[in-house]
């Protein structure tokens, strides 16, 4: 059996409640900055081999709470695997990030969507089981999905891209297609994060990658209402954090869109952001992730100054504004979980 | 001699005066979606071949005016121009934007940088003179260069890049660095404008295109101060436009950095910012330019909505939210220029 949680400053946060340090986990912990990472990697052949195995995920997931006191493990997986389940062949080429081998642009395309069987997504719901053993509660495991517009921007576009002008212009011209294909994936990914839920994970998390880049309103229809809609779904108890890089700017409505936390990307500023949420949301981030490819005394005093910028009111976990990218040292992370603890140490 | 402005409604809404119609011009009007520019860019042989003519210059910027009752013309140019007259060697690769032959990273880099001779962009103030004469009073002419900021990212890089990872780098590990380098940039943008506003352009503009990849603190001390020392430089009655593109999360401060116009990006909401910034300043924005690459009845709405958020009070030029993209329909130019008029007339 799994015992109860050792370490539960991380949820305790979400809450709202007083903690004896502030909690620190980081996006994209488990990934290819480790070289434990890279090994299992290999191992596994493609990303997708490893996401789509329940013990190799759960592997990699553990691998940075062996090496950092960090205060929440969160799945090791990909936002990208929903529209895969809903048969749009994903596969990510060396190097290139993720592919989609059927875009979904026409009318046809649209009415051809579907949530897909939860069966398919089975593989994440037994890792998620797998890394709750795994853990044997030392810290709380985090469940994550990508937003319904995120997810259509790499279905409509069949790719990443730095401007997904494609969706910006079925945003203006073809609204009634993209609020279908939105439709879909809020239902698709309200499905989904029960099944991590009923394998125990203990928060969610919504990742809104590219709502930023809509004009407001569009923004308000295709991004933030259906992640309303999602977590009016979830267990009322449940912590939820919701993530719109470039939100900064629409914070009030963000605030109000039923998570229990607000993550905020590098550009945001905290202290700002802290004082216009008042007690109505927890906050987390929001170090510039290149932070971490400095030099020990840049990441203390970089550390420091989020921390002050979060302020002393309890309803703050720290993180960076982006995940962790590849160049980043394993040993500035240390640095910068250690000087979180001890810095906000009550 | 060059007669008096026949259409000022631009100075005018800068001014926040009232005005019959609200006023419109686009970023990069003058551009690859006209036929007869890419007849002018072939016949220069490069980029910096046409930017470095006065007479090709003077030719492209006025060829929109030619077109669409345009209430403004913007001097054909490149943000780059500064760093390429400090020796950085600037040339465009066809197809892959601009490229420095040298880069600025080191101490000695930075130790060696100086504000360059204004005689290096004597080409700049031969083609707005040239561009007054041919405008003959019709509308105004905007002037306009890169914020020391965003000309600090090319000159770093060495080219554009999606991230500017070694700029949020330095930012963070050498802000000593980072500081010298907008320094000079600023000093170097103030001079050069003191040119193009003795050779007789009627208002300016500064381009912040990167400013918003910073996190908050960086942002205020390398892109807004050095911005808002320019500014400080011009003479007080030149009608001024700061753009900073994804600022809208700092519109309060971008407010009062001196600039008598705000631009917003097409993410920005436009009716929350009037409401925000008052009497203060004028705006301008925010159409995303995506939407010109779609159909005449889109257009329409979405120009209609842009209007209705802008709201009835004085201080409002219409724009993109961002330059127009190379697939844009010169025929919904069109339509937009003539919405925007009949729309706002009074």
């Amino acid at each position: 059996m799994i015992p109860p949680l050792a370490n539960d400053t991380f949820l305790r946060a979400l809450r709202r409640e007083p903690v004896p340090h502030v909690p620190v986990w980081l996006m994209r912990q488990a990934g290819r900055y480790l070289p434990e990472y890279n090994v299992v990697r290999r191992k596994a052949g493609s990303f997708m081999g490893l996401a789509t195995s329940p013990s190799l995920a759960a592997e990699v997931t553990l691998q940075p709470l062996a090496r950092y006191p960090l205060d929440a493990a969160i799945l090791f997986s990909d936002i990208l695997t929903v529209p895969d389940a809903m048969g749009l062949g994903l596969t990510f080429a060396e190097g290139e990030g993720p592919r989609f081998a059927r875009t979904v642009s026409s009318d046809a395309d649209v009415a051809r969507l579907a949530v897909p069987p939860m069966d398919a997504l089975r593989y994440v719901f037994d890792a998620c089981a797998e890394i709750k053993r795994g853990l044997h509660g030392r810290v709380p495991l985090i469940g994550f999905a990508g937003s319904p517009f995120t997810l259509a921007c790499y279905m409509i576009e069949g790719r990443g891209g730095s401007d997904f002008a494609t969706v910006r212009r079925m945003a203006a011209a073809r609204p009634d297609l993209l609020a279908r294909i939105v439709d879909v994936n809020a239902r698709a990914v309200s499905a989904y994060l029960a099944g991590q839920v009923a394998a125990g994970v203990d928060a969610v998390m919504l990742f809104d990658t590219w709502g930023g880049l809509l004009p407001w309103e569009a923004y308000a229809r295709f991004s933030l209402a259906p992640m309303r809609a999602i977590l009016s779904t979830l267990p009322p108890a449940l912590p939820t954090i919701a993530f719109t890089k470039g939100g900064a700017q629409w914070l009030d409505a963000l605030a109000g869109c039923g998570a229990s936390c607000i993550g905020l990307d590098w550009t945001a500023d905290l202290a700002a952001a802290r004082a216009r949420v008042g007690d109505r949301v927890a906050l987390q981030g929001n170090l510039d992730p290149l932070v971490l490819t400095t030099d020990d005394r840049t990441v203390e005093t970089a550390v420091r100054a989020t921390l002050a910028a979060a302020g002393p009111a309890p309803g703050y976990v720290f993180n960076l504004g982006h995940g962790i990218v590849p160049d980043t040292s394993p040993e500035l992370v240390d640095v910068l979980v250690r000087t979180v603890h001890a810095a906000s140490a009550r």
